[in-house]
């Protein structure tokens, strides 16, 4: 646990600007490829990287890897029990919309060709919530990915070097007109404004999704979120950098 | 339908920053409370707005109003027939991503208490897609709820005025190292960078979302793309100020 | 459009025995092999026939075509909405019924031996219903299907004449003891005795469906509304002729 | 077992114009209010009727019962096994075209009103099929029927006579251009043109379908099938009369 | 139909440990390489044996067969309806759990390289329900394998004796602190513990199921219930022994 | 982590009737009720308990609270990946058991008048899964209800202690002739009698599973591997008696 102590009037005694404790526990399963405790505070997500040979099958013969992810969350990672999506019989367009946002934010790093016809699957399983359940999700899935692809280089199964850059995720957003990093479910619930940035470990934007919950926002309110956010993801390539030394 | 006819180097002779033309039919259906046939270039929406008296279950007797809205395919909409939900028996992810999308981007100008304990669903459905859907859909999906407003407002059954501002929503992207505003379908997926951008009429931004599709972007090119967004918004209001003034 | 005009006593004026305004607007869509919005009255069909190399798993190396259909409808096509089959998780017994319908109701003229393993779906979408939409949608479908065959005439694809005749629909039905053909909604709604009637350009019958909402028909009604569907399917023939001419 | 036994040169050495041996077990189950094992030839369906208090929420406060129908079939019923619609999660469109007919055809000769607010459901289980189980089902389950309203009468539950009518079905077709009644599997999947004909105990029409399976058919065509179902009906109609005085 | 006949005090007068009385009537249906209607009382399951060529792709060129169950109920079997599984969408978890069973009680007497690459499946459909479905399927179902076997004999499509030994099931209770054998369904649902045993003819166990539905069970308790169920089950084999000598 | 260790010849070391590594973490969740880790040697459960106030409907004005459970798995609890159950649309078979068995489990031992009209669900998800997740479930379930009980105690809405004794989980089998305590998985996938025994603290049975899973078993096997698993309830018991006094 990495724990930035500056003092502040956030709910949990933070500076505006400053992260939750960020845990990266790696190895937390025995059979994955990959796999990855991470915390964001209370925020706990499982992420489990799973290798296999081949690739989809409108994918095959291409010469190229896959990389893909899904997201759920256990009935009491939050405050009250929901509903489990397999008994409803659907998954839940959240959900989906998560899943999608993962994968989609790994794939950006990934050369495909170095990869070679190998599919790496990124389950991530929100066992608590808190707030930033899928930022969380995609830092620690980068550190998952990057595990089952040294798995991979072991095996020699690789063509190259698969892995273009790191890849982390934190959300910011205007919290009674203060701007905020990193918000916990209590700050995000009243958040006017709440944006997920996604970012590469050398500074570059992969996803930005900000939304007005409340009322619109200005132009210079997303300017101040977007500075913010690149912080964030600074400070989290590097908690990344040093998880993987280990 | 408007057509802006400035030269450029675009597949259909666009200029970079130049809309498609532009197509707002109202009272495109018979029965529904407020519906339009929206067109950016060969995409066409239908989008029917249908009122209800009442609001969901987990909203009753609380005042406030409800809109919602849901966006589908229809299988010939595109080049290739694709498979029914209904028939496969699933909403896919995209479906939910872009229904949840228009419905919070319609939410972020109405005041709920000025609706009243009313309901108004938008269905958006796509009868031909030539990139763009969800962004028609929303800028389509304005008008016919300024025409159901205006249903109610008619049977006396409103508290207030509902819309506290306009929205309209439009695409923008790096196409070859150039940024290019309301992309068609070809041009969307080469793009680099893939930006949807809603805003209010007002000027002030609703959702924000940049992905990289092919490599990151920059906060440079980020920037472009949110000028380019905010002036292809400012043209889609007057469109639409025009098409209700009919 | 096509409105013949003798006055009557029905809601709209029409005589007992009168087609409602029947409109056939070929090529509606840019990518579909054909596409037909058709119209009875206010009830309004988008047809589009999609056609594809290859048949069914069951039908290959028969060197036979397949022809088949798919019926749905928009939630608000109706009066007051209806939820989405899509939505719903599953498809509707009504639905099942008409696309069935549809589909055997365009086999029984083609020739598939001639069409050769070519498949070619008819997506009947309802995007306003007003009474007879099964009906419009089997003479819009046949129309999109001869375009359809067109287009695999000009490309070679074909190894003979597929389509050996013509087919429309109409309903017929009685109404306050009155025999009425092409019921309205209204009407419908109301009438004793409902006929679905599908025929070939030549004359002969493809289904007869016939169905007592109220009391039990006799004989002699079965006659009248026959009498009275042929006749309105001979209408329906030349209305069809006509717009293959153009 | 009723066995007429002209001979005849079908596969069974019936006449054309006769019925297979038709067998009506009532009581076959010791539950169900109403229970009757119909027989025509190898085609056995089990029949259960079940009544509860009150009806379907849309109906209720009306004063009139309900009276619905489903209709399967075991997975062995047939020559080769079929999934099970359980298993596959949905609902054939074939499975729901039946149920609905067979509810609709019952409905046709019930006094709502008589009945009072009371359910009755048909349960209809094809425990063997070789053809007609369609027709066999409503003749079974109008006694079946019968029974349930005896019940409900033995309390005291009725409001007067629910049976305005009883209800009968038969199939007919041309098979190689000779019209057969009652058609046995194997006829069926030869026949030209196939009818299923559902007529009240009085002789009038419930329901006429009338299917071009080869080639279309003419008007004359048509009137022989109608007067050979006619025929079978007033046959069942004696057969059910005398099943329901034992 | 055997009927044992020691008196006692059960409700229906048996003594606690004699079997109701047990029908097995091979050759129900028409179609089925195998079937038996097996009664237990009035519970009437009837077993239908289906014989395909070659076994599920998992198991592929392993020159071994396979057998498999699949157990459903009548939505009237009860003695109030219960809704159809197919028509909800999904399989129950009780439904799940028999088929489960049935499958694994006959699967352990069968040599499935004597069987060679066919397949059985064996549909439990229960017409009837009064307590002990689960145990006269499993009786039932070996009958019906065991014909279904002769058939492939017949053929010559088997390379050895498929069948190592019997199967046959009886369930046993404690109702009201005295031990039970062959618990109907008003006995059932009263006892304290409940348990169903599975047994081969040569006396071993296939699957023992005891479960404390009221307060747990001691050892000494456990041991009467186990005997009693032997017993069951040397009745039973000799019942099924002279059903297959007929 | 409670770790006996006897030295044995078993792939872990262990003696034929050791329990392999038992771990009991008590409040691994902030917001549940109750929490529980448990591990049995590499397996990992994590059992969450919601307290609701209020029963299900058809137990709604009893008196009486309601226990239920559900039991699922990471998709990569296992060596190799699944796939999701919300994904397939539907839960299978094995995990339906599973639930309906933990749920029975633990009612046997709730005074449901003691507990009111609440209801407590309990989450078992597996999280890493090396042979008997589901006794581990029971096991860690029985500590997490005993925390909810206590919860709903200290807020005074008890009637009365719902806890009329403790409930614990283990199997055991035949593995190469030798009986085996708590079957790891590779051992459990070589047993040839495979048996789950659910046991109070007191010593009395709650469920008895025996299954053959290659020949039948005798009924003094059946024997031997009761008093096994009655031991190691035993063992058990003590361990969760431990567990609940920290």
């Amino acid at each position: 646990m990495t724990t930035p102590s500056t003092p502040g009037s956030r709910i949990d005694g933070r500076a505006p600007d400053q992260l939750r404790p960020i845990g990266i526990t790696r190895g937390w399963l025995d059979h994955a490829e990959g796999s990855v405790l991470v915390e964001y505070g209370r925020t706990r997500v499982l992420v489990a990287a799973s290798v296999t040979t081949g690739v989809p099958r409108w994918r095959k013969d291409s010469g190229l890897g896959w990389v893909t992810a899904e997201y759920a969350m256990l009935p009491r990672a939050t405050h009250t029990r929901s509903d489990r999506e397999s008994v409803r019989g659907r998954i839940g367009g959240r959900t989906h919309e998560i899943s999608r946002l993962i994968g989609r934010s790994l794939r950006a790093v990934v050369d495909f060709k170095a990869l070679g016809e190998n599919t790496i699957v990124l389950d991530c399983d929100v066992l608590q919530a808190d707030g930033g359940t899928r930022t969380a999700a995609i830092t620690g899935a980068y550190v998952a990915l990057a595990d089952a692809v040294s798995h991979l280089r072991g095996l020699g199964r690789l063509k190259g070097e698969p892995l273009m850059d790191s890849v982390s995720a934190i959300s910011a957003g205007f919290v009674g007109g203060v701007p905020l990093l990193d918000l916990a479910y209590e700050e995000d619930s009243t958040a006017g404004t709440d944006m997920n940035i996604v970012m590469t470990g050398s500074g570059d934007y992969i996803e930005v999704q900000g939304t007005a919950e409340g009322k619109p926002f200005s132009r210079a309110e997303l300017d101040v979120l977007l500075e913010l956010g690149a912080q964030g993801c600074r400070d989290l390539t590097e908690i990344q950098n040093k998880a993987l030394l280990r």
